[in-house]
């Protein structure tokens, strides 16, 4: 399965909880995992804070202020910081579906992180379902 | 699965392999994946040397360096360095079961990292049992 | 599946995409996930940039300006940095099979990363299977 994400700043996070719970629904894999997975070299994917907006903006200062945008980077195409970023936060995490839903605390959201923005993105998902007897045969990429 | 941790610092790295290995042997589970997940959007999930305790102290001193307490930060409840470290240390990990045993380094081990605490907290295991006659109908979770 | 790795610096990434791949091949595991995994506490796993070499240069770089070779460091063997950049980058990740092949995206190579070397490493590989027919009675380990 395969999302679609339009981002619209250099550097931002984007909720897309909503959208994997969708799929894990359509997929109708009521136990097992869903890896959330980032095709990309300058964008990322975490899981944080989901209520307060701030937070992602707080996370993306930090990082900021550990990567400096001007050091001697050899890669010419300038977004050598968002190859960091991307390499520290990590372009792919796992969820376990339990009872038709995402395991996530209760304060937690996936963010998709734009690095080197804005462009069209994807964000593959790939399951794996626990029931064997479901499982058998379906195709669910 | 769920385990319980209580933290009774600030920040702290606390062993949990003995705990989840417990688990995994419970499970009866000999061959597949056991993934660890924190449900909390200040605390992480990390694995690294457990010999010498003084690893995870130079981690933790680090990781306070990387991220200062005071910057321009949004989030009202003072912890956002916390959540800065979650997502650069991540809440989630997966190690390889086979022959009923977890698959780690010599020297590794399993880390709840608790970058907000004191607190209780909760630690997520979701197996996945690669030994397709032991699995139809089984609950793990 | 064991992978060995020999490093030749102090601290360089190596690309292991095609002998991730040609595991993939011979475990003739057709949809699934690929787990990749380092058993050391000292080196880690990455997902970046493939094409243009700098940009894996560029990381380690920043990694070295944001984490500090000499800082107040308990751990005796003067390797802390090394213990540090190990957890911030990850020892696992996990990548999609399908259709016969790593499902990575265009730019993307999978970077066994070493940070105390040189060394003779290892890279465990775990497979998780899709096709429930092909799946039991099957080690792949």
């Amino acid at each position: 399965m395969i999302l679609s994400i339009q981002t619209y700043k250099k550097t931002e996070f984007i909720d897309i909880t909503s959208k994997v719970l969708a799929e894990v629904k359509r997929s109708r894999i009521s136990d097992g995992l869903c890896m959330i997975y980032v095709p990309h070299t300058t964008a990322g994917i975490t899981i944080n804070e989901a209520a307060d907006p701030s937070v992602k903006e707080d996370i993306i200062m930090a990082l900021n202020k550990m990567i400096p945008e001007t050091l001697n980077y050899g890669h010419a195409e300038g977004n050598s910081p968002a190859h960091v970023k991307s390499s520290l936060v990590g372009v792919s995490t796992t969820v376990a579906i339990e009872k038709d839903e995402l395991v996530l605390g209760t304060w937690q959201g996936i963010f998709f992180c734009e690095f080197d923005g804005p462009r069209n993105r994807k964000v593959y998902l790939k399951f794996i379902n626990n029931d064997i007897k479901k499982r058998a045969g379906v195709n669910y990429s």
